[in-house]
């Protein structure tokens, strides 16, 4: 059993795209919706109520586009809304928050894990919740970091202030000597290499993107829900906002071009 | 002639209580209506349609309590949208641009002005549009800081970070010799200190919360609007998202203690 719907795919803005990456070499021949609500972004800073009501209406309007599986490709709104979406849609839902936990426990040696995230996503203890119902003896050291955001949206990817504002973040999970630190936003990614260098080369970075389409492919594929096309998926990119920033920050997550992304509301 | 009814002020966060703490200075028994738009905050990295379309809901809410006069106390909401505000509504609707301009051709002395705010207002050119209408000869220095939002919002007004930030970004400003530099976003006067430290104690910081504060006591006594109570007057905040973070931020803006906001929508 086949089925050729696309796979639905929101985040507050841009950073949802590395999951766009990841369930393109994985999962090449599906179609992807994705929507990003840069009208309304940041979530990381905002309450479970307001997250929550966002990210319903960002599902209905992937709904409108008859996708089979929707991706919560946001920290937060994994965080405070996935089991109330869980509850309010017929259609699979998936989070990013049990895919990265699982692939942090599965790489940690000494059974300390770190997190870092938005203000939002830390203060709902999410992650370390995730952890302790896989083994409720890891140990997790939570670290918001509400200024990695803005600064890769900067495009400071790499510079002698993000340099030191990582410092600053990451002092405290470095004292607790984790082996493992999950990116909890999908926008650390970027920062990847500057957090590497703080972090030292023994500590492994967990960037769940990898796992969340893992993750798809087993549901798509345990439901006969993948789609039996030989061709090349279409991705089709859906904003809130007017779509030129979208683009230009875009195509530096995805790290390929983005042909056109459409205003949707 | 007197009239009693509160006049009505929104930003689309925390930044527009520096012009509540001028209102309360200059016409201390006036009623206050505060709207803080903190479920879609920030406007400065957004479109001018939807800043437009948020500022038109927020008076609108205003316009439920009957104020008599809007205070656009949020730069980027009047840059892009303040003329098709006042063709939308009939109550007087000031924004902060031109007070602002008006004040830094007033105090400068080499007619070389520097203006810094976010992108939005930045892109849009209005301080330099506002300035050159006052007095076409005058150059004007535009440089947009995205990072100083978060950065006061994560309440490192002081630190090292900052201070690299501020002079990285001050940096092309300061080499035009400017001895004016306009402090275009209302969360800028949290960090004076370091700006007039990274710019030197020749050149003037213009905040133009002061002047729309004049501008708008000129407005009610002009049209017999002012209040004629002799007690003090009361004011009242309202957020689109849940009041706490609003409270706890807003009172470093304001420097006195906020009893309540409350949720709006």
């Amino acid at each position: 059993m086949t089925d050729a719907r696309p796979i639905g795919i929101f985040d507050s803005g841009v950073g949802g795209l590395t999951v766009v990456g990841k369930i393109q070499e994985l999962l090449p021949n599906e179609d992807l919706i994705y929507f990003g609500d840069t009208a309304r972004v940041p979530y990381g800073t905002k309450s479970e109520e307001t997250v929550t009501k966002f990210s319903v209406e960002n599902i209905e309007f992937l709904m409108t586009h008859n996708v089979k599986l929707v991706i919560v490709a946001c920290n937060t709104a994994s965080s405070l809304s996935l089991d109330f979406l869980k509850r309010c849609f017929r259609v699979p839902i998936i989070g990013v928050i049990e895919p990265g936990a699982r692939e942090a426990v599965s790489v940690t040696r000494n059974n300390r894990i770190g997190v870092i995230g938005t203000n939002a996503t830390i203060s709902s203890g999410a992650y370390e919740k995730a952890i302790k119902r896989l083994n409720p003896r890891y140990s997790v050291f939570p670290q918001a970091c509400p200024l990695f955001v803005p600064l890769v949206e900067e495009g400071w990817a790499d510079n002698k202030v993000t340099k030191a504002v990582t410092e600053i973040y990451l002092e405290p999970v470095r004292k607790r000597s984790v082996d493992t630190l999950i990116l909890g936003c999908t926008h650390y990614p970027i920062l990847k290499k500057i957090l590497g260098r703080v972090m030292g080369k023994d500590v492994v970075l967990v960037d769940s993107a990898r796992e969340v389409a893992k993750e798809a492919r087993e549901i798509l594929d345990a439901g006969g829900l993948l789609n039996g096309s030989k061709s090349k998926g279409k991705h089709r990119f859906f904003v809130s906002d007017e779509p030129n920033r979208f683009v230009r920050i875009g195509e530096r997550f995805l790290n390929r071009r983005i042909d056109c992304a459409k205003r949707a509301v």
